[in-house]
């Protein structure tokens, strides 16, 4: 099996796939260790390590070039975050397959804001721009994230952009933004199809969301802002104190660090 | 005063230099908003993030972006870890002032190893070429931390190299790989010069260095290889216990994440 073979088969499975989602090598590296079947990227995260805000302001060349830093240096399939696939996406989705990664999250927001929204048929024609290149798609819908238009309609227009979604080819659908049980189990039923939940705040466990018949679940920036809060209390903690020791405590050894990389 | 000038005067102030070495714009930008006057990088923390080992195994190309980036997003004088130099030293130190950053630290290892120690002619004229540029240089000695040579004789060489480090017109002498106060005061007594220490464990607290005489405290990977411990546990309590808990509790929102950097 190719790696885009075997990440399609993970939504396919009696289990859950749980997505950890890196911003780095570093974090690449942990994850697999710890034996996650495939990893995620998060934009969010990517921007924040390389010195942008999210949200389409990273210019989409130094994006690819985190992903492939980082789908070099694991064996498992890695799936990028693109935001909304920075420009003309046949030609992005060429770059990441030559990056060595196999998936992608496309957004239907494309630039900043609701404004950007993509009309249905030119997101489907995107969609099918990617899966002639073979890559794996977690086809996104932004309409509940960004709280577009009339909410009391906002299950039914989701569920419309999800179907053509779905029917353009893609691999796996996405929603972040919805946390209650009740909608999450509705969009399963709606669908049919292997659905994406973002773990935040809210969200039920991963049992219940096995239950309830997702295919997938990412955790969007949620390691990498966890990551940084660390950081911010050790050298609180340095500044404050003058000690080493919230630092030190439970560290990765040196040596041990260094072992995650080839030499 | 320029950013060179008002670092090479944080090491000769009443106050004791404490850096914390950032490995992204991440961990910068959270440095430089905790009040760190001025922010070092550590070359084994961008390796790991890059996906690389330690120990000149990074392409100078690359570190350097790194560098740049880091440089970029903050305000604060910021001191690169540039291993052995990369090659051409005039020329790294060079593309170091393009880079934005305006100090550096310079090993006594060029390559891999002990047998790699440059003679004390040799990394006297590479501390020239680098003061030719203006950039702040610490000039650090690895024979402590690779243990080269007689132990017996290792504090007089050090010494030897370190003197001749400090006559060819570095601003700050490092000697990482020594822990032991009277070590460490002993060194202060012979050098009668800013000099640079390691915090690792055993190493005293910043309040003692000062009282030792030391000008500046780094924390080399430390702070990064506690982020990737951080980023362990959270990551296994999530494919241990399917919750999210571990990684929500203490993570910077993203909103507040978001606002670290430019829009």
């Amino acid at each position: 099996m190719t790696k885009a073979e075997t990440l399609r088969a993970l939504h396919q499975g009696p289990e859950i796939l749980v997505l950890p989602n890196a911003w780095d090598c570093a974090s690449a590296r942990i994850f697999e260790e710890l034996g996650f079947p495939a990893i995620a990227t998060t934009s969010a995260g990517v921007s924040f390590s390389l010195g942008y805000a999210d949200g389409q302001n990273i210019p989409g060349k130094e994006m690819l070039a985190a992903v492939s830093r980082i789908a070099r240096c694991v064996d498992v399939p890695v799936t990028a975050d693109l935001e909304g696939g920075y420009g003309d996406i046949g030609e992005t989705a060429s770059a990441l397959v030559e990056s060595g990664a196999v998936g992608l999250n496309l957004e239907d927001i494309l630039g900043h804001g609701a404004e950007s929204l993509a009309s249905i048929d030119e997101q489907v024609s995107r969609i099918a721009a990617v899966r002639k290149t073979g890559v794996v798609v977690n086809a996104r819908t932004d309409l509940y994230l960004m709280q577009i238009g009339d909410p009391s309609t906002l299950f039914d227009r989701a569920c419309d952009r999800l179907k053509a979604y779905r029917d353009a080819g893609a691999d796996c659908l996405f929603i972040p933004g919805i946390t209650a049980e009740d909608l999450i189990g509705r969009f399963v039923q709606a669908l049919q199809f292997p659905i994406n939940i973002l773990a935040v705040a809210g969200v039920p466990p991963i049992a219940r969301l096995k239950e309830l018949g997702v295919a997938r679940v990412s955790v969007g920036s949620g390691m990498m802002r966890s990551a940084m809060g660390h950081t911010r209390r050790i050298a609180e903690a340095l500044k404050e104190t003058g000690r080493y020791d919230k630092m030190i405590e439970g560290s990765i050894p040196f040596v041990e660090a260094n072992k995650l990389f080839k030499l």
